[in-house]
């Protein structure tokens, strides 16, 4: 059995959980907030062969090296898009010398889109590729929104319209005394509203409309050698925190394996081996599936 | 430049050549025919690193034992899903030996449709997925149709019905005085097409009917961690000898590079990095797509 601990419990570490109970191969080795870190040493007492980092995404690489720095593998799920390249190479050192493997930004994007951006450029190397998310909850732009004067709560929904291009549905509960039309106008100015079509409702509560459902529709049509509109879909509708937390913990069987064959390193999702996440021998693996 | 070179020469390695053509850091070390090989050294003096083995299916066991034997790795898209884990085991001991990479049952089913449905398990551990496909030719239901005596030509379209059942529009073409009825009776009570709903047409010229033109709609529901109803899908409409050249070169990028990192074996494409099949840079294709 492989020892996986989770590190942060809200909505992706106590998914993440569910899927380590889950999985025949695995075993959860224990829950652990930030605190406990440096608290006392129960956290290396539980032994794990893999960390996952459930934290906030800004505490990554500081959870990412302590881990690294005992010995144990990490997962994370780091999604600042420009800073994932900075990030893998902060850790790569560090991994290299302690022989473990973290696996970077591991989630459905970055990740799992990310690999199925690779294969579509595999399959069809010249063309374009649109990634349209939603309908969905956007997290920074809800914290954008609910940091407004005036603002008590907020959720900003991400509407697909094709072409990579995306509609904001911002629901905004106001604080007493607040002005509608002021807050819309705040918002409006925002640079994370300014560029794209932006819609704000006032809703007496933010907390009736919430929902952890989203959504994933990414097209190519690109050319396989000299051969045009060769056309590509992949669309999914999903609960976010429970497949971002399944993902990591798919990911956390990977690393365990590529540390067992002694390829130490920092690696983002395009970098591991689809087999090296699932469960069994390779060559029942392969009979099912290839 | 990677040296690839391309044996066989019909609809497959044709669009292969393209793909080698079209590549920014491959070469094309040769095209060959079957007896070519065991003619003169010719292929050998072309010094490919990679060969794509554009052979019937059947020929594929031999010509990668060959290539393995003079070092050099091997791509092909061997199609007989039930065998592909004996050819695996087959041509490891051989790579291992001579420190090769043979990549097997490269294209898109065997080939990428693999890799999305090992995704998809990694997502989704619990769940059904359901491969749909066409609509298209399918070349072993064609060969059967024209085995039926009285057949002069014959093609199989494979039409999607959904969870995976498929119906068979078999066209064909009767050779002068043969009896349509008779036939269409002797097809429907053949293995090959005795499962599926089946309708059989008679047409003048098979030739006027011809398309490579091929699709997948490939879906999954399944279960994320405890978390019902993860809803997953994807589709392509495709040029099917343009997308199988493409892969098949895509991977010979992906053998030379596992052979450059010591990785001798045989592999099937679940068992790659999707990074290692792009050009260029790691940490620009990391850039661009995670």
């Amino acid at each position: 059995m492989i020892r996986v601990a989770v590190l942060g419990y809200g909505n992706i570490g106590r998914a993440a959980e569910q899927a380590i109970v889950a999985a025949p191969d695995l075993e959860l080795a224990g829950i652990f907030h930030h605190q406990d870190i440096t608290a006392d040493d129960k956290w290396l007492e539980a032994k794990p062969d893999v960390m996952l980092l459930c934290t906030p995404t800004r505490e990554v690489p500081a959870f990412a090296t302590i881990m690294a720095n005992h010995g144990i593998c990490t997962v994370d799920s780091f999604d600042i898009h420009g800073q994932i390249v900075g990030l893998r190479q902060q850790l790569m050192p560090l991994c290299e010398q302690h022989k473990t493997v973290s696996i970077i930004s591991a989630g459905w994007d970055p990740g799992t889109d990310s690999m199925v951006r690779a294969l579509l450029l595999a399959m069809a190397p010249k063309g374009l590729t649109y990634t349209n998310f939603g309908p969905g909850r956007s997290m920074g732009h809800s914290v954008a929104a609910k940091a407004i004067p005036g603002v008590k709560n907020a959720l900003s929904m991400t509407i697909p319209l094709g072409t990579g291009v995306h509609r904001r549905m911002v629901y905004i509960e106001l604080e007493d005394g607040a002005d509608f039309r002021q807050v819309e106008k705040a918002l409006l100015k925002d640079d994370y509203f300014a560029h794209d079509e932006t819609h704000v409702i006032q809703v007496a509560s933010v907390d009736e409309l919430n929902n952890v459902a989203h959504g994933v529709h990414l097209t190519r049509s690109g050319v396989s050698g000299v051969t045009h509109n060769q056309r590509f879909e992949f669309n999914m509708e999903i609960n976010n925190p429970a497949l971002t937390g399944q993902v990591m913990v798919s990911c956390a069987r990977a690393a365990y394996r590529m540390r067992e064959r002694g390829e130490a390193g920092c690696r983002t999702m395009i970098e591991l081996r689809p087999i090296d996440m699932l469960p069994g021998k390779e060559e029942e693996i392969i009979k099912d599936i290839v």
